[in-house]
């Protein structure tokens, strides 16, 4: 029986990426230690390290005003690292699209000033918030660009008159995106970009003046720049699974070619649940993800049992987020359209029966 | 020609260890995602994480006064966050004994108040600081058990009355010891403990009622805490290379048997040094250490062509840290005797012919 993984992190990773991570722990072949087994500041992670930097550099189109850096802790080291760097010198105004971007407000309130310029909670996440502008002194516009849990996504970047930045955690690299109307985006590895382990945070270098000299340097973002990224030992294995998803992306066609099969999943998936009455998809139509589906049960005492249907029927990773419940099938670069319509199969025929 | 993987970090793993990683990348028997698609709170991955807890605390041989922390962002992000979280009402008292250590005191320097106790860098930190009482009201006194770079170690812990805190990242169990007389420990896990991406912390759970509450959570110890470390996604590959480790040691023998050989191989390699006038091992004898041996050729011209000749024999991660030069044999678990007995064979040949 074949497994379909929908989980939403540590998610699927493309097979041909999984089988080639395996030589990180094999021997060279003359006995030498394996890729894991090496310094990072040694000649064979040293290339890893540059080719990574290149490979996001050309797959993200980004230009050499924009830094690149890769840090650990996932997104939420960044939730306080970004307004510690960013906001010492101005409030920073923040966009509530659901969980995650709520949870940065609540990081940065303890670091910086903080203005939430819109919030979607008053519809429990189920649209978008209506951008104002924020005020001109702000330190910068944040905003989750796809919330995982509550299943929203924004077509596009706001637009507004101070730097922008974003998380895009669950959604880089699954489409082409106006990167160069954002002064800084970070996303954590572990949804599209490979394994846990790895954060990847993009900035334009003017923002690097803004970095108080009084942080610790391994809280600076000045220091983390100056050091290439290794201030001090990375963690390689991410580093080394990020560079081979790179790699699979531009094998496959690039952002493009992810966008064309992640609108055609997401598309498909929709449909499916817009067309049985035993299910609920709460998100406005013009809100909705395409990286994470959401959706109920109209019957939802029967939630319990669908998931373990699902589960026997070999369908990974389908509950909702521990915070709100329910159903969720997350469609990242690495779950092929196979699992998507072996998915609407198996939801056709429940709604079928049910 | 076999391989002899001296490196600093990341390092050489045992061989078993290195084999069974190759698992975490394997589908299932029925297609299964592999152990790195998984959700770190899924039934897999938790299993995992309560093993590796419950393993630490049997071979550290921890009371359930300790609370243990799995940490990302290596020794250095504790070297600011353990003054942020432990030293806000006080100043901390701290002991240089060479690179680390130093470079921990200006970490803590940007967020704390800061006194250095005692200090070695007048030998070249070749010798251990003498130790005096800190202040009574110090918050703690902070020591680097073993300096990677300096190669120098203290036998134990200092005694004095207030709490004490290690960095033992290069020789966590690689002895027994006394761990009952510190209050926290901390240890990144690329050199005895695994592969890169994980930092164990170990303290004191009544420390945690120091935290100040205006930290944001993701840098606060008592919300690391109360999250069961997982405030977010971990570095799920790091935790899984731990747990194998952990499982090693103890079929090895435990932290005993871990001393026996590492003291072995490091009698063997010194005494190796001490009787040849073609090399110098710097450090005092009663400072040396045991997982770092640190030594120059008297002849200090020929080291790039020492370094060299030994890098075409078969012998990994020989080279001294940039900042100190030199040559340097990492002695971790991991190091077999065989390979530094292949060494002092080497360091014979190489004294006998120049």
């Amino acid at each position: 029986m074949p497994s379909h993984n929908f989980g939403a992190g540590p998610a699927a990773l493309p097979d041909p990426v999984r089988l080639r991570l395996g030589r990180m722990l094999e021997l060279g072949p003359n006995g030498e230690p394996s890729l894991l087994e090496l310094s990072h500041r040694g000649p064979r992670f040293t290339d890893i390290a540059e080719r990574l930097r290149s490979g996001l550099r050309g797959l993200l189109g980004l230009d050499d005003s924009y830094e690149i850096l890769l840090m650990p802790g996932g997104a939420q080291l960044q939730f306080a690292l970004i307004p510690m760097n960013l906001a010492a010198q101005a409030p920073a105004a923040y966009v509530e699209s659901g969980y995650w971007s709520k949870l940065a407000v609540q990081q940065a309130s303890a670091v910086a000033r903080v203005r939430v310029l819109a919030s979607s909670a008053s519809t429990g996440f189920t649209t978008l918030p209506a951008l104002g502008a924020p005020a001109a002194e702000s330190a910068y516009l944040h905003y989750c660009g796809n919330e995982t849990i509550h299943g929203v996504q924004f077509a596009a970047p706001p637009v507004c008159d101070v730097p922008v930045i974003a998380d895009l955690s669950s959604e880089i690299c699954s489409r082409p995106y106006p990167f160069a109307t954002l002064d800084a985006f970070y996303a954590s590895a572990q949804k599209n970009l490979g394994i846990p382990g790895l954060t990847l945070l993009v900035m334009k270098r003017a923002l690097l003046a803004r970095v108080p000299a009084s942080l610790p340097p391994i809280l600076s973002f000045r220091a983390w720049s100056e050091s290439g990224s290794l201030p001090n030992t990375p963690t390689t294995a991410a580093w080394i699974a990020c560079l081979e998803v790179v790699q699979w992306i531009q094998e496959e066609g690039g952002l493009s070619a992810m966008a064309a099969r992640n609108a055609l999943k997401a598309e498909r998936l929709y449909a499916c649940l817009d067309r049985h009455d035993a299910f609920e998809a709460p998100v406005a139509h013009e809100a909705r993800s395409q990286m994470n589906v959401v959706f109920r049960l109209k019957n939802r005492a029967r939630e319990p049992e669908f998931l373990r249907a699902a589960a026997g029927a070999g369908f990974v990773g389908l509950e909702g987020h521990r915070a709100v419940g329910g159903i969720r099938a997350s469609l990242y670069n690495a779950v092929t359209l196979e699992s998507v319509e072996a998915l609407v199969d198996f939801l056709d025929n429940w709604a079928g029966l049910s």
